[in-house]
């Protein structure tokens, strides 16, 4: 931590290059500061009775629709779609976390990841099986689940391959959207997993369930039982609604904080089994080769990691003054102890506020108050989680996880559970660029 | 409480007419129960192997849209629209609570109420003063306020309206979408109000500021200043997007608790005063007469109240077997503490299941498991908020705030502030309609 000192407007500084005392964030000292910043800032506005009429006071509004939908003027809010032609290979639409705030992610934002396009399905017609191990297998229609007692929980849900393009050895040029716009999170509702395995009854020497989906590739992975005994869900809700096609409609299996592919989407059966199924996706496709020659395999946990929203590239600050520095945290062991923020690359550090409730397995809102002087900076965030875990600094993660030279394009980089600290430099015009720190 | 018993099943009742121990609803009790239902429950499986291929799942499937959207079977999950014509005079459009679970609304389905229809703001155009009783008049644009520190914060919103047709001295035959559907729940971002006071400098004396949107009726309302400088927010940002605009794009006034016209939509000015305004909307229309000839005025805090959401009217049950009993309970005053339900109309009641993050002045979800023998039953609930406040039964309500004959149109009841206990009906048909009890 930087020891506390004045900054110029007389607020207590708590570490290098402009971090500001949290407490005051709401205090009068920012906001006059803010209110005298030029153009940007709030305007005397003495004179300003009576109110001018805007066009839009003077006639009625519009119908009030059905469903409603985000003002025109948020066209440019949308996920990043990277087949859009529907080509016969994967999909990826990411979130545009640079455009949001808060710690829920709307249905329609949130990020997604298809590899063999959305299904179209009946939920009439749609039938989960629990078969394998099990004293009695079972099949549930939609109606049939309804009945059971549902639970509701917020979390995030991340692909294993999100940030992937940070193990370049070179800073990224792209936006947040393209680097982190593979996480997300919602308020998931729905049936725990294990009241239905329970129901089935479950064999002496189970230790794993294999579950699939029922899209064109089956997309399928194995479960620790001991996880599915533990938080696991059949998800017909996300964020009050049933879950969209995209999302798994009409059901998924929602397993907090593990990778984002192990909770399979338009879940069709789940086999209780005594070892894992070794299919394709966890034996090939999420399995990641090491430095030493070794490779990844079953890491399921999306790990402790932080990123800063705003300021992030695309978000250029228009004159020096006060800015809110606000970012989001997340751990898939548990809640968020504490982030720290750094205006000068790492030199000092400072506590952010964290927005209440810090849920576990879910994002953490965390904010800092900062005073671009005008000259270079490089912020960063940092997080821990309830059980002491700590982002890991980029030389820390490369000297585990290795690099590598930089991919022909962000879409292409093929490496997993990349959470390593990002660092987004300012440069003298205000621009803001991923950069290496 | 009604004494604890065996339930026919060997599962212990905890209330008269098939209340279930809210422990076992987790068990393997029920679900061997429900599994034991006819068509809808679970079906033996014994020989479903290998899986039909339903057609969506042999070939690949549709696009990534850039916005996603709900299932095309979900076509029903909409709101009601009063004046799909857009006739000069209201519009309400309600939540569909039948067909939702968890505590988010999510942003399409959130109910809202224009005066006005909803005005097409240009955010780079629109304007917030702050100016009366201060030092310092100040005018912010929207670039000015992304800068300042934002909160998060989930919480309902409910019109003094919600509800309004159990004012009726006989039970009105409608579903909870045009009963209870003028309430709802988000996660609003914004900037706490407070912030921006101090820095405008609130002069001594001052006690009120009147809150004024942009829409062509400029709708007003008066609000304490104790609660501005509590926890009222210029809020931005509803479940992660910008507020839609019938929500009140580009921003609105967030007051957690209070009845849902006070948080004034497309806020362009606070006028910080002495006294109340006595506008329009405070002084005619959300004021209510009272049996004794008085009238409610600054009647603000929604108050403790809860309803079943499944079973409900339009949610017929298929055939008697175990169902889970689920609802929403939420309090302008804080946390919920406590929900009760009954399955015999009031004669006994049993604790329901509370799901976490219980937070304030938001919906908190309950479920309680129920058997339905296939005979006739009354179902409510009824909750207590953490200050000790329980929601009044339908006859202490009554006694207090009246009744009135049967109205022409559920739409047409001007009551406020409704929030007595919900009765609905079970017949031997399975079928729900609202009932007194």
């Amino acid at each position: 931590m930087g020891k506390s000192r004045q900054d110029r407007s007389g607020i207590a500084a708590v570490a290098g290059n402009g971090l500001l005392d949290r407490r005051a964030l709401l205090g009068r000292g920012i906001m006059v500061a803010g209110a005298m910043g030029a153009g940007a800032g709030a305007l005397n506005a003495a004179a300003a009775e009576p109110l001018a009429e805007a066009p839009w006071s003077l006639t009625p509004g519009d119908v009030t629709p059905a469903y409603g939908h985000p003002s025109r003027f948020e066209k440019a809010v949308v996920r990043t779609v990277d087949n859009p032609k529907n080509e016969p290979s994967g999909s990826r639409a990411r979130t545009p976390h640079h455009l949001l705030r808060g710690t829920i992610t709307p249905n329609g934002l949130h990020f997604t990841i298809m590899h063999s396009g959305i299904p179209d399905i009946d939920p009439a017609q749609h039938k989960l099986l629990i078969h394998g191990m099990v004293r009695q297998p079972l099949v549930f229609d939609l109606d049939a689940l309804m009945r059971y007692r549902m639970v509701t929980r917020v979390g995030f849900m991340e692909c294993g391959g999100n940030s992937a393009p940070l193990f370049s050895n070179e800073p990224i040029q792209a936006d947040i959207q393209a680097l982190h716009g593979l996480a997300s999170c919602a308020e998931w509702a729905g049936v725990p997993l294990a009241a239905l395995l329970d129901e089935a009854g479950v064999a002496p020497g189970a230790k794993w369930a294999v579950a699939e989906g029922a899209d064109s590739v089956h997309l399928s992975r194995s479960v620790p039982l001991a996880k599915i005994m533990d938080d696991a869900m059949v998800a017909l809700y996300q964020n009050g609604e049933r879950i969209q096609p995209g999302q798994g409609y009409p059901m998924r299996l929602y397993l907090p904080g593990y990778e984002g592919n192990m909770n399979v989407k338009f879940l069709r059966r789940i086999q209780v089994t005594d070892r894992p199924g070794m299919t394709f996706y966890e034996s090939k496709i999420y399995s990641d080769p090491l430095p030493d020659g070794r490779a990844t395999q079953f890491y399921f946990v999306q790990e402790v990691k932080s990123f800063i929203t705003s300021p992030s590239p695309g978000l250029a600050l228009r004159e020096p003054g006060v800015y809110e520095i606000s970012g989001v945290a997340y751990s898939g062991t548990g809640r968020i102890a504490k982030v720290l923020v750094s205006a000068d690359g790492g030199k000092s550090w400072a506590e952010a506020a964290l927005d209440e409730p810090r849920l576990p397995k879910a994002f953490t809102r965390f904010g800092m108050a900062w005073r671009w002087d005008g000259g270079p900076a490089i912020l960063q965030s940092r997080a821990w989680d309830e059980a002491g875990n700590a982002q890991p600094t980029r030389e820390q993660f490369v000297a585990k996880r290795g690099q590598t030279s930089k991919p022909p394009s962000v879409r292409a980089f093929p490496g997993h559970h990349f959470n390593a600290v990002t660092s987004w430099a300012v440069d003298r015009k205000g621009e803001v660029h991923h950069a290496y720190a």
